[in-house]
C-alpha cells in the first residue's frame, strides 16, 4: 500500500528532500550537497542514493511509495524534458526518467523550481487550498510560478511563470541579464531595488539615512522606509509599482484567488504587501474584487512541498 | 443516445446559434434577435423556443442533444454566475441554469463570449487542437480568451483573458472607459488606432494620405499603410507595439502555443499579425522557441463553435 511521496528540490548548492505522507504532513527532511561536476551527471545519483539510505532507515519498503517529485533550477517542459540548464549543467536531459531508473521504476515528475515553489505554497503554505495562484519569489532575480486549477502551468516552451521578465518599463536604458530593457526583476529583486535607491540617490540632493555610511542593501532600504525615509519610502514604492502592474497583467490574463509573495526581499513584510495591493488596484479598475497579496509562510520549504504535491 | 451539441452566442442585438455532431462538425445555423427589455427575461425564452422549433423541425429528440453550450457578453464565473451583465440587462442570475429549466433539464453551460470564442478557434478554427491558446478579438473594444489545458480559464473574479485592460502605457493622460490610463483597448480597437493616427496628425506636418479626405476609420489607416504611408505606417506600428507587449506579458505568464488574432480589426490581415509578432520577439529575450500568431479563422461562427465545445 502506497504510504509516502517524496519532495526534492535540487537547488546550485544543496539538494533539499522531504519525506511526506499522503496527507502531505512532513515527516522527516535532508538536505546533500549538489555535485555539478561532468554535466551535472552525479546529481541524481546522489537523490537517489540518499533517498534509498533514508528508507532504509525508517523501514519503510520503496514499494510503499507514491512517487518522487523534483524542482529544477530551470525551465522543464510539461513532459518532463530539459533542454538547457546552466545551473546544474544539465542539458538535453530527462531527470523524471533519470531518477525513475535510478530508484527502480518508480513514479518521478518533475517541474521548474520557482513553479514548483508556487504549487507548494498553494498546497501547504500562504495559499493553502486555493486553485488558482500566483506566486512571485523575490530574491537574486525574480521567479514567479503559476497554478491554475490547482495544477502548474509549465507553459509550452517551458516559459510559464516567468514573470521577472515581464517588461514593465520598455525606456530603461539597461540592459537586463536576458538582455531585454526594463524587465521587472531590474526593479523587483534584491540587487534590483538597491539600483533603483542609488539613482534616486544621484538624482537629488535630498537628504537621506541611504546616504554614506557603508553597503546598500535591499535589507537597509526597506528599513530605513520604514522608519520613515522620503528616499528610501520612494524606492521601495518603485518596486512596488512595477510588481502591482506586472500583477495586475498576471490578473487580466489568469485571475487568481491570491498572489504569494516569497523569497528573500519578501522578509521586509507587510509594507511589501500592502504597496504592491495598492498599485494593483489602480491598474485592475476592471476587476470587482481584487485578489489577495500574501506572504509566503513555508521559506525554503517551500520546493519539497511543492515537489510532493507534483506526485500527489 | 446523445448525437448532437447546440452553441448558442448571444450578442448586444442578435443570438447567434448553430446544431453540431459530437465530433464539432455544424449542422445547422440559425439566428434570432436579442430582445433585452425587462431585464433580457425574454432573451433565454426565445433561445429556448428556437431551439425547440429546430428540433421539431429535424425530427431531433431532446434526449439526442448532450447539452447547450452559451457564450454571454460580460463576465461570467466558473459556475456559471453572471453578476452583471449591462450588454443584455441581466442582473445576478445563473443562464445555465435558467436555460436548462427552460429545455427541460438538458445540461447547460456559460462562459463569456471572448472566452468562449478562443475555445472554438482553438478547438475548430486556427489553432485547431492546440490546448494553450490566448485569442485577442481587436473590435470596438479589445476582448480576450486564455485557454489553457484546453480549457478556458475563466478566473476567480470572471476577469480571465479581459487583455483589453492591461495597463500598456501607465503614461497615457486619456482614461478608458474602465476608468483607468494607457489599457491595451486605448490603442488597439478599431477606435484606439484612429485615435492614435490622429494623434500622429496633429503632432507633425507631415504629408499623409490620411490628411483631409472623409472619417478616418481603422481600415483607411491599414490600407494606407500597406500602400506606404508613412504615418499610417507609424500608427498601426504603434498598435503592433503595444498588441506585442501585451502578449509577450501573457507569454510569460501562462506560455501558449499560439495567439489568435480576431475581431473586425483582424481583417487588415498579415501586417498585423508579422507587427505584433516583431514586437513580441522582442519583449520575450527569454523564451528560445515563440509562439505562433495567427488570423482568427471561424470569424462570426467562433462563438458558437466555442459554445458548443463548452459542453463536448
Amino acid at each position: 500500500m502506497k504510504k509516502y511521496v517524496i519532495g526534492v528540490d535540487i537547488g546550485g548548492t544543496s539538494v533539499k528532500n522531504g519525506l511526506f505522507d499522503l496527507e502531505g504532513s512532513l515527516i522527516a527532511k535532508w538536505e546533500i550537497p549538489t555535485r555539478k561536476e561532468n554535466g551535472g551527471e552525479q546529481i541524481l545519483k546522489d537523490v537517489a542514493d540518499a533517498i534509498n539510505r533514508q528508507l532504509l532507515e525508517r523501514g519503510i519498503e520503496s514499494r510503499e511509495l507514491l512517487g518522487v517529485g523534483v524542482g529544477v533550477p530551470g525551465p522543464v517542459q510539461t513532459d518532463g524534458y530539459v533542454s538547457l540548464c546552466p545551473n546544474l549543467g544539465w542539458k538535453d536531459y530527462h531527470p523524471d526518467r533519470a531518477l525513475s531508473q535510478l530508484l527502480g521504476g518508480i513514479s518521478v515528475k518533475a517541474g521548474n523550481d520557482a513553479n514548483v515553489a508556487a504549487l507548494g505554497e498553494a498546497f501547504k503554505g500562504a495559499a493553502a487550498g486555493e486553485d488558482q495562484v500566483v506566486m512571485l519569489t523575490l530574491g537574486t532575480g525574480v521567479g514567479g510560478g503559476i497554478i491554475v486549477d490547482g495544477k502548474i502551468v509549465a507553459g509550452v516552451h517551458g516559459a510559464g511563470g516567468e514573470l521577472g521578465h515581464i517588461v514593465v518599463n520598455p525606456q530603461e536604458p539597461l540592459a537586463c541579464n536576458c538582455g531585454n530593457h526594463g524587465c521587472l526583476e531590474q526593479y523587483a529583486s534584491a540587487t534590483g531595488v538597491v539600483r533603483v535607491a542609488k539613482r534616486l540617490l544621484e538624482a537629488s540632493d535630498q537628504e537621506s539615512a541611504l546616504r554614506g555610511k557603508g553597503v546598500l542593501t535591499a535589507k537597509r532600504i526597506f528599513d530605513e522606509a520604514k522608519a520613515g525615509d522620503a528616499l528610501a519610502l520612494k524606492a521601495v514604492d518603485t518596486l512596488c509599482m512595477y510588481l502591482g502592474l506586472a500583477c495586475a497583467h498576471c490578473a487580466l490574463t489568469i485571475d487568481p484567488d491570491a498572489f504569494v509573495i516569497g523569497g528573500g526581499v519578501s522578509r521586509a513584510g507587510e509594507i511589501l504587501t500592502e504597496g504592491i495591493s495598492s498599485y494593483f488596484e489602480r491598474f485592475t479598475h476592471i476587476i470587482p474584487k481584487k485578489a489577495a497579496f500574501k506572504l509566503a509562510t513555508l521559506g525554503n520549504d517551500a520546493g519539497i512541498y511543492g515537489a510532493a504535491k507534483l506526485v500527489l
